[in-house]
């Protein structure tokens, strides 16, 4: 069974109070699908002609709901929508008998939400190759349905957690048009126990008018800003699922909006440093900043090289400023650069250029950053003009006992 | 400074006695490059007319040894050659001052050794971007030259040494046309204390005649089989180097003999394996056998992307049989996978095929295969008939103490 983990020293100070998003109702129950003593589904029925978008994870093992969910996406958003998700069991490598527990699902949740099973998307989180007990989330749709609300978001962030410390929400309102349309988003991830994998789920919803497939081509492109841009230990989750849904119920279309899409692009940067913040392990919030590379993807590899060195992790669990670490990861990315031109930051401290330390440098001052609970490592590559920022967290003795010492 | 650690618990019981290869001739001092109290730097000469093969790194920012070794491959063996090895410092990034003092050591080891400049090969492991102190191995030249011995080898695989936890060695004897054919190698790797890197050093001479030409293609080849189908932790050093010189003083030729390259690829598998066991904090020797993958490069992707994974890293390290992590591993990779087609074992025990767990699987026995301190994942893809091989060990507490917590 999952053990009870402390806080994530990185955890925000509390949870955000999150508007209500017109068009959009939800309720929480515990279906003890594999926890005891606290809710594990949550379901989310949206308003005829929500718009829904999505992105998943790109994994050649990916679960059974989330296969569902890609078959659905760009469907007619007239009927509504409904969005149904347990902890507790992942319902992934789970063969044919996965497909018809999400099959089953589907149908009995648009029965009782009034939306056609092609409008009903689902995920699971937890546990694998164990088959998901649907019938015991199926006995509760009723009790689901009656207690549907607007103000529910909250309690459903916190049915989604598995071994999370804390749960994740953000939200943001913008005026457009003399009028007020809101944004809010959950979010669990990446606090995990074995054998569970580290899935992310994310959730934002807006009482904003998008076109559908607007509101698709705007979710990829932010996605690849924020949630692509993390990292906690290079591992990819087969179950990995994004969705955003627009209900319109504002009455304002932000379909091409600037300040709309600032304002989600603020909430799915938010909650993806939330995931990070809630790593295994973790103590420190790590921004990698690349600048100067051949072009943005060289800067994005050279990035993620840095962020999932083991090395480099190990280096600031450690508060050790190891710029030497920093180079050896670019060195193996793959990606161009020149050892004579490169530069490395630590914080405001320039520690290595042109091929070798710096030679005003004093190793206190870059050990003072590292003492920080929030570190920017920041290189410039001095070849071109690519650019990425990532983020990440440390790779202690915290990691370690989550993932090998507990057994489930 | 280095801090001493207890010796692997996957070590082999002894150094192994090595066959004396006529031709090279081998002495270790202690110039006190960083370490006190022990060798630290090893130089063999080579007779006349040896053959000199190599491969490196491919890091991009390979230290200023690596490129001056990569320039001289494949230069005239009629004069011979030399190899000097320092270990306590990597001379890496350290612009132009460390071509300067590769420059003076190639130099003045010509000058003791009597070969030419151009066939002198440097190496140095051990902290990086500080300057190289080579007057200190200058120094020392003349007693190196006034100490090779043929016999030396074993006292120079242990000057190469930087916190590795035992010295490396392996060797063969074939018979060709009558007469007997040795081979002998050292390695140092992966042991490693901040700011070091894990570079991995290897040097195999043997007496058999090879032509150069197809002495680096025996050793490109049989390294892609080997050294490069180990990791520890994903991260390259940027001084990774491998030398492979046949001195031709058995007088047999052994160019295109299948037994000669059988038995040097048995050294060099060995070695390689040595090298994963004495990876930092590991407890287990794992290797990880991929087939039915659509094809060689497709598995080797498959091999490494479990290989690398700290989540089945850490689920070795906790004993815990759990094929979810190398499900999860597979589906990540980018490589092709059918999730329903694949079929997973530890050891001998069937876990998962068809997209499920095997119905007659039996945890305890899968548990009890991940007791055994060398381990075997295997996994059919079912979908070609690509194979790779890999090794790799686990990830303990003992890799976060040894890079996280001891500073230099």
């Amino acid at each position: 069974m999952a053990k009870t983990l402390a806080v994530s020293p990185l955890a925000p100070a509390s949870f955000p109070d999150l508007p209500v998003i017109d068009g959009v109702r939800f309720a929480s129950v515990a279906a003890g699908v594999r926890y005891q003593g606290r809710t594990d589904v949550m379901l989310a029925v949206l308003d005829p002609g929500t718009s829904v978008a999505g992105v998943f994870t790109r994994s050649a093992t990916r679960s059974a709901p989330v296969l569902d969910c890609q078959s659905k996406l760009g469907g007619d958003p007239e009927p509504g929508a409904a969005i149904l998700v347990n902890s507790g069991n992942s319902n992934a490598f789970t063969g044919q008998r996965g497909q018809m527990s999400v099959a089953e699902l589907t149908r009995a949740t648009g029965e009782i939400a009034g939306v056609p099973e092609a409008r009903v998307f689902t995920a699971s989180t937890g546990v694998i190759g164990e088959p998901l007990p649907h019938d015991r989330i199926i006995a509760k749709l009723d009790a689901l349905k009656t207690a549907l609300i607007p103000e529910g978001i909250s309690d459903a962030a916190r049915a989604i957690m598995t071994t999370d410390t804390f749960p994740k929400g953000c939200s943001r309102q913008v005026e457009i048009d003399g009028k007020t349309v809101s944004i809010a988003g959950i979010a669990k991830g990446s606090g995990m126990i074995a054998p569970d994998m580290a899935t992310m789920l994310v959730y934002i919803f807006t009482d904003a008018k998008v076109e559908q497939g607007a509101l698709q081509g705007m979710l990829s492109k932010l996605t690849d800003r924020t949630f692509n841009c993390i990292t906690v230990d290079s591992d990819t989750s087969t179950s990995d699922s994004l969705m955003l849904c627009a209900t319109g119920a504002s009455g304002v279309d932000a379909t091409g909006n600037g300040e709309f899409q600032t304002a989600l692009h603020e909430v799915m940067l938010d909650l993806s440093h939330q995931v990070v913040r809630d790593g295994e392990g973790a103590t420190k919030f790590v921004e990698i900043q690349i600048s100067g590379a051949a072009n943005d993807a060289d800067a994005k590899t050279h990035a993620m090289a840095i962020a999932n060195s083991p090395l480099v992790k190990t280096a600031i669990a450690g508060e050790d400023p190891n710029w030497g670490r920093v180079v050896m990861a670019i060195g193996k990315s793959g990606a161009a650069a020149d050892r004579d031109k490169l530069s490395i930051w630590f914080g405001d401290v320039l520690v290595a250029e042109n091929g070798w330390v710096n030679p005003d440098y004093v190793e206190a001052d870059a050990a003072a950053h590292m003492k920080q609970q929030e570190l920017l490592i920041r290189v410039d590559l001095g070849i071109g003009d690519g650019t990425s920022t990532v983020w990440t967290c440390d790779l202690t003795h915290g990691y370690i006992d989550i993932n090998a010492d507990y057994r489930s």
